[in-house]
């Protein structure tokens, strides 16, 4: 670990930080239709949840921000990556209140940038990188493909009538999980963490990605739609397998099985009556309550990882409170 | 460069060995619909030119091919990657006399597919690379993203009237040329040879990459269908601009441009009369024989890059053999 332990700034400080290096990123170059559409894409904002972390984890273990922001930079790349790729899948048309890019442009542009992008998020993870090439390569592309993997078994899942609670958990470990503990792995590489520290902050980040991939299946149907600014029930219109279904399929006997699968595939309804159906299927087995509980168990598995680690429990609080505030309270 | 000079193989058993350890890789995995389709297309088998010119490469500065079968497994995928996507990006039915993967499964598949065909090949790359990591791994990635480029401005083209000479070799250079001179300089690297030899390397393979793509265009209109299995004129039939078009556009005076351009972009006509209208106006202007003259010159400085190349000349036979085995003497 570095012995130069750097005054830790705030979430929102790194974000900003994180903002004004991208910003000035040149993602253009020509041909301009292979590159407009990554500018595009990169300048449009979001979270930046998976940059911060990485940001973050150097941090932690000592190292400054600046150290690990190419790294950052090639989550992000990444992230957006597979964003471009899962909306021309999903015949997405916005993203984030904006065209996707294949709209914007089309399919082709979306496949060609998309691809070139994967290759820019391995050209910054590979940017100051030194002697730790090797680890942050070689952990980066194995989490690289199995975002693939989870993005494919998700499209299986449509084809499915059910899943169960092993596959729906395995699926949104490989889709959005393990990409959030590797954010924080690669900020941790650079800053030479230990090989323990590593695998911890790598399953705080996965197990962190799971309670909140959990809450926003719970937030879809059960959230305040004015203050989530989505529409109740969408994935329930959409016959999109959620925890919420896998776990109700999981603890129903026989006869409530069936009723459930029957309602939820069904597409010759109108939208409101089957919510309600749903709902109150779920409501008879208690799925919100279940839930909540088990996304409770993934968040404190969380905060187990993350007060293992090797650091003084001070510098932990910056990760701890940013995980705490991505949490609903009033869930 | 190494010392232990072994003895070297010819293309053929290069080829073999190669085909042999492909047969052996396994791509197939779980989830099924993500991984067949890679099985799929690596298994088609083709020329397999780029992986045997990685072995052949790492032959002459004096490693085995074993030392470099991971490098070549890494650009044959990449390059099999790269198939995949174009291949939805133009519509393609067939590859190799097979179905293409988005119609044999769907444009999905064949997106997601190919982006774990690209982390896949990374993961290939890095294999047994030692120390020399760091080098495969900046020279590969500028490449495949020149990959990309080349095929935005084949795009690009296909929406302009004209192309200029210039412009034209550009594209080609970044789309097939450079990933042919990478596929000798991944296998001279793995084997210790000195910067100025893989940039030695590097041009030959670049140089021949733009013969044998000229050798093509010329073939397209002026090859024996028979010998090659190709429909005569498919390329002007399709308005796609070759080095044929842009010579032609290059040399033309301002009517005989005039008329190329409106000749050559019309689509409401019988194929037939619009290739002998082509020709007409290609024979004006010499085309083919300044095309062929033009193809030589790179193919000589391809020649003349190996030469240069600090190896004794016994060595370089074999890659000089392929050279020519891929060039036609009846052109």
């Amino acid at each position: 670990m570095a012995n130069d332990l750097t005054m830790q700034q705030s979430i929102e400080e790194l974000r900003n930080f994180f903002e004004e290096k991208i910003q000035l990123t040149e993602f253009t170059n020509q041909p301009e239709r292979l590159y407009e559409p990554i500018h595009y894409i990169m300048q449009l904002g979001g979270k930046r949840v998976r940059p911060v972390c990485t940001l973050a984890a150097a941090e932690l273990f000592g190292k400054s921000p600046g150290d690990a922001i190419n790294q950052a930079i090639a989550v992000e790349v990444f992230h957006n990556f597979s964003l471009v790729h899962d909306d021309i899948m999903d015949e997405a048309p916005l993203r984030r209140g904006h065209a996707t890019v294949h709209k914007k442009w089309d399919e082709n542009t979306g496949i060609l940038s998309g691809d070139a992008m994967m290759i820019l998020a391995y050209q910054y993870l590979s940017k100051n990188a030194g002697t730790r090439l090797n680890v942050l390569f070689s952990n980066f592309s194995r989490t690289a493909i199995q975002v693939c993997e989870g993005q494919q078994y998700d499209m299986d899942f449509e084809q499915k009538p059910t899943v169960s609670l092993d596959e729906y958990l395995g699926m949104i470990e490989l889709k959005t999980a393990v990409l959030l503990g590797e954010s924080l792995r690669l900020g941790a590489t650079i800053a030479g963490a230990s090989d323990i520290d590593l695998d911890l902050i790598f399953e705080f980040g996965k197990n962190f990605g799971i309670a909140f991939q959990l809450q926003d299946d719970i937030l879809d149907l059960y959230g305040d739609p004015e203050k989530f600014g989505k529409q109740v029930g969408g994935d329930v219109m959409a016959c999109k397998k959620t925890y919420l279904f896998a776990k109700a399929h999981a603890i129903a006997n026989e006869s409530q099985k069936n009723e459930l699968v029957d309602t939820y595939n069904k597409t010759n309804i109108e939208n409101a009556e089957k919510i309600e159906q749903v709902k109150a299927i779920f409501d008879n087995l208690d799925i919100r309550n279940r839930a909540k509980a088990d996304m409770n168990t993934f968040y404190v598995n969380a905060g187990i990882a993350l007060n293992s680690i090797s650091v003084e429990d001070s510098r932990k609080k910056i990760l701890k409170n940013f995980a705490e505030s991505l949490m609903v309270r009033e869930l």
